[in-house]
């Protein structure tokens, strides 16, 4: 959000690339912020006149900001103003002309709109042109408000004697409006949310459709996060030979200029991951290198945009010198600057020196505020003034358990009082929920303790996947290996209890399941949609001979100087895997409830961890029966 | 869930119609448990074979539950398990005919299915009747997996010489697809959510349809709920003049006999609230009396059916002496039993002694387990604590808040942990959150605190309704006035903070605005989605000659016996009611992040206080700018 330096990269990328020439502006918005998008696009506007350019063509919805959702209804006066909007900044549009992206009301149903763009020209809207394929986007819940406009043929207008068939959203996959219509150059104004492994196959498709019509293709999409969604920005364009010519940035605001006509412009790198195909997911993979930069861009734009939009500035996290708040503290001192970032290092008689001393170095390497506020005194008066309480409801209720998991969740809870204290008592802070991905589904994680927060960075990022990020980070952020070895290197535990067997602090791995199986479990529900039986009869990663990047006392350099990588394998018995995959049903079942209540993140691997299933269908059947028993059940009820 | 009790409510509605007797099973499912549902199924099944019914027609996807949402994904064997058990259903179905709804794979698309209602006899799915107008049922996105038949006409069946036309859910609004069919009665398997001032509008309809085609109908709907969604049962026969015959109860699962040929049928009386059409709604009302006994029985449904549901038994909840945890323990004590209901009242130095007092009170009252835990110390160690690490902080953040509500939320904090260790120690316990609307819209509650917790049982009851249902739950209880009357007579506070101006807790009203001209405010976007401007240019109620029910100190029976209720006006200057809709605004949109977190709770009032907005978009513009302002703001970019 700083506009001095947008201002300044504006002027770097303006070419002369004469008459045809084109800007995408590939912007973030705030949703239903109007005046701020409209300013935005204003500027952007006044640049594309100054300097000469034929069109600027902004992203799908770009003055509501994209997606509204139900704030239509909530804010009724929401499509009137930017139609307002819209209109002053048509008045201002005189030399260029810009093809906005606005929601236009259908003016003959009540709560229904078009998704359209403006032609803006001339000092006046030129024309305006509406989506014509509204997909069922479930996600975003779109056809709940946007409707599609019954044109058969795609739109197109002439601009200094060039034609261009414009097109919103999905309309470009309806590859028949395009038949027997006279143009020269496509345009595509999207807002096209990212997941893993989802560029290149839209890609594939614009090049496909600029080449079935011999036409350039403009893709202009937007960028930032919206809550959870990222956007990844890559506008792009394409000759007609469906030759990728030139690409923006991804994860960040540009004015790329082209002209289409003559191949001109230029293709900004693309971050690793984003090149991914979804042809490459049919394994399971502990190998996370290839999506690293990607992952940790997503992060850091959903951090920044979160924090951005709604008008924070600080974070305060507790550092336990384990690995989910070390990840945390790093992605938040690189979104936010180190300056507005401040470690509590909250130790209990459990935590060991290995983890005071992780804490410590870890938030002077990084160069954050750090202090050490010991629980102790709040834990031994909860406990005391609870022992009273349990005391006095045991007279009334029995089934109190013999060993309950109370004195760990006071320990949570205590830390999570000190976060929300500060965040209460200094401004435009918010404390993090540090859970990962792994533990959500597990339900390992302490309600009002460390899955608490006013934001939740690495929510959608498994456990094995976040050691990889760890090893990337030190690797590849300018300062290196910013996180202490030992944090990689030491298997996780939330050191809230101590083992009995071990007299040791207890291993969430004892308490679970090795990450590195229940990392593939959640793997395959949510890109393989398996069942209980499917994993139950395939072999997993973990019980084959593979290459150990993960959890060993071995760093990633001795890896990497190493011969050949240490391969390993496990032997896992039927009996085994059955009781891992049982618990992971049971505790993901029994976990709906806290997912409900998580707090805001980012998603990163798969919309699938968005799923919404009913918190009172836990009881819902995971496992493949028998007619024959099924028949035997019946039978006595029968 | 006793079955017991089931059972024998089972036989004593049954009755010999003869032939041509039909029954309705208007039953409670758990989405899911595929099991218990078929069961249950199975069961209703047996007693109509028993009794030598014709028919027992079952909802709308029974075998499954309703809504599934996206766990038809997560669980891949969902579809596959309950076509199995009906088979196996199938062949214990001889003697009579059962038309039962289940998830039908289309085996020609992936993850898509019908919802469909199979025709069981002879020991054999003797036909399949899919649901051909699959509507865009947003809330629960079925048409997410749920795709529509071809069949342009409704599918007829024959069943001892009567001819049945089957319609499943909202097919029977498409009228056309019944014309030209022969059919003497028409079935409508459904599965239809309940919203204020919903029945009658869809009894209408029905009723409609069946004096259309001269033919009686049959309309058989699921009760119970499925987390926040009620639905309400009422299954339903209209002659073929449309008169309704026979309804079911409401709330409650029923097996309803029936002779349509023969009109003979009960008509179970409809609980108040439920008869209100949507033309009653024109204006806002503080004389919530006619919503009361519906409102009662939502909530007591929702809280018996998330605790059953989920496996839970017992709950825990603060007693402030307030209205919110006042009104949350009746229902509570009303739904779960007074031997699962514990009160724990939490004191601090703030309380006064009527709170102390009205709490122990109305736990005495209700015969709830009941005991104080004051927080002093508590708040002493965990204020100590954070003033240490606030000076800690403060050493690199500058902007510590001269006056913060660290205090009161400490407080509020405390008392969360206490319940929170409570659920933790003692089995099948959930602490209860009791937010209340009015405060919810406005972010009025403690993160952590008091609205934390494992269910939220009135986070959809606005404070004005609370203090009516409070007064009908005294009058109308078995046990009368078990709310000590000062609970509804004070003006409601957190008691958590000394107002500085009076020297007397702060009074909620004086921080928000009042509570009257609140819930308006909460009505008029919810129910008629007006915008500031809409409200600005509106009279309230607050501000009108009205009759006076609320918040003075006048017992109902006291106003019932004046000669006339008291009457009031406020006057509201232009000034002060824009700056209390200002403040309505902006703690709304603040407030979107803690709604994102709330715990699960029941849907009473409107659907649109399910509205899901960004949290990114709580900037978004709510005051109408005039076409000068924004040119004005515009020409200072250009």
């Amino acid at each position: 959000m700083n506009d001095v330096a947008k201002e300044k990269e504006l002027e770097e990328v303006f070419s002369d690339y004469g008459s045809g020439s084109v800007g995408l502006a590939q912007i973030n918005t705030i949703v239903g912020d109007i005046e701020y998008n409209s300013k935005k696009v204003l500027k952007y506007i006044n640049h594309a006149q100054n300097i000469g350019l034929d069109l600027v063509i902004f992203p799908e919805l770009t003055l509501t900001g994209y997606p509204v959702g139900d704030a239509i209804l909530r804010y009724p006066l929401l499509a009137d103003t930017n139609v307002k909007w819209l209109n002053e900044i048509a008045k201002l549009t005189t030399k260029t002309v810009a093809l906005v992206g606005f929601l236009e009301p259908a003016n003959d149903k009540n709560n229904k709109f078009y998704s359209s763009v403006a032609v803006l020209g001339e000092g006046k809207v030129l024309n305006v042109i509406r989506k014509s394929f509204v997909d069922k986007n479930y996600e975003f819940n779109d056809c709940k408000y946007i409707i599609s406009s019954d044109n058969s043929d795609i739109s197109t207008i002439n601009v200094n004697g060039i034609r261009y068939a414009v097109s919103v959203g999905d309309d470009y996959l309806c590859e028949n409006k395009f038949s027997g219509q006279n143009f020269d150059i496509i345009i595509n104004c999207s807002a096209s949310v990212t997941y893993t492994k989802k560029e290149q196959c839209k890609f594939g498709r614009l090049s496909a459709l600029s080449q079935k019509y011999s036409a350039p293709l403009i893709y202009v999409n937007q960028v930032g996060a919206v809550d959870n969604a990222s956007f990844a920005g890559l506008s792009a364009v394409f000759d007609k030979e469906g030759k990728l010519f030139a690409r923006a940035k991804a994860f960040d605001e540009q004015f790329l200029i082209v002209n289409p006509s003559k191949n001109l412009g230029k293709i900004y790198p693309l971050i690793r991951g984003l090149e991914l195909t979804s042809e490459d997911d049919g394994k399971f993979s502990l190998d996370y290198e290839p999506d690293m930069e990607r992952t940790y861009n997503i992060l850091i734009q959903g951090i920044k945009d979160y924090f951005g939009k709604t008008g924070f500035e600080r974070a305060v996290l507790g550092l336990s010198g384990g690995l989910d708040s070390t990840v945390c503290a790093v992605l938040l001192t690189d979104a936010l600057g180190k300056e507005n970032v401040f470690g509590v290092s909250m130790p209990s008689k459990i935590t060991s020196d290995t983890s005071k001393n992780d804490a410590q170095m870890l938030a002077q390497n990084l160069g954050i505020g750090f202090t050490q506020a010991p629980i102790k005194e709040m834990f031994d008066t909860t406990n005391n003034c609870l022992q009273e309480l349990f005391a006095d409801v045991e007279q009334n209720w029995d089934c109190r358990y013999k060993k309950s998991f109370t004195p760990d969740n006071i320990q949570a809870r205590s830390r999570a009082m000190f976060l929300w204290g500060v965040s209460n008592e200094f401004d435009s802070c918010l404390p993090i929920a540090t859970s990962d991905k792994s533990e959500a589904y597990m339900g390992y994680a302490t309600i009002n303790g460390d899955m608490s927060g006013g934001f939740a960075p690495i929510a959608d990022v498994t456990k094995t996947k976040l050691f990889a990020l760890a090893r990337w980070m030190n690797e590849n952020r300018p300062q290196k290996n910013a996180i202490p070895q030992s944090v990689i290197e030491k298997r996780p535990g939330a050191e809230l209890a101590i083992n009995p067997e071990t007299g040791k602090p207890l291993i969430a791995e004892d308490a679970l399941m090795p990450y590195e199986f229940l990392d593939e479990v959640i793997w395959r529900i949510e890109n393989k949609h398996q069942s209980y039986d499917d994993m139950l009869n395939s072999e997993f990663l973990y019980e084959k001979s593979h290459k150990v990047i993960e959890n060993k006392h071995q760093s990633y350099d001795d890896m990497l100087n190493s011969e050949f990588l240490y391969e390993k394998s496990h032997k896992v018995t039927p009996e085994q895997k059955q009781q891992w995959l049982e618990k992971f049903y049971r505790r993901m079942g029994t976990a709906l409830y806290k997912k409900s209540i998580m707090p805001p993140y980012v998603i990163v691997d798969s919309p699938s961890y968005n799923f919404s299933q009913p918190i009172t269908s836990g009881r819902i059947n995971y496992k493949n029966e028998s007619e024959e028993t099924i028949r035997a059940k019946l039978q006595r009820i029968f």
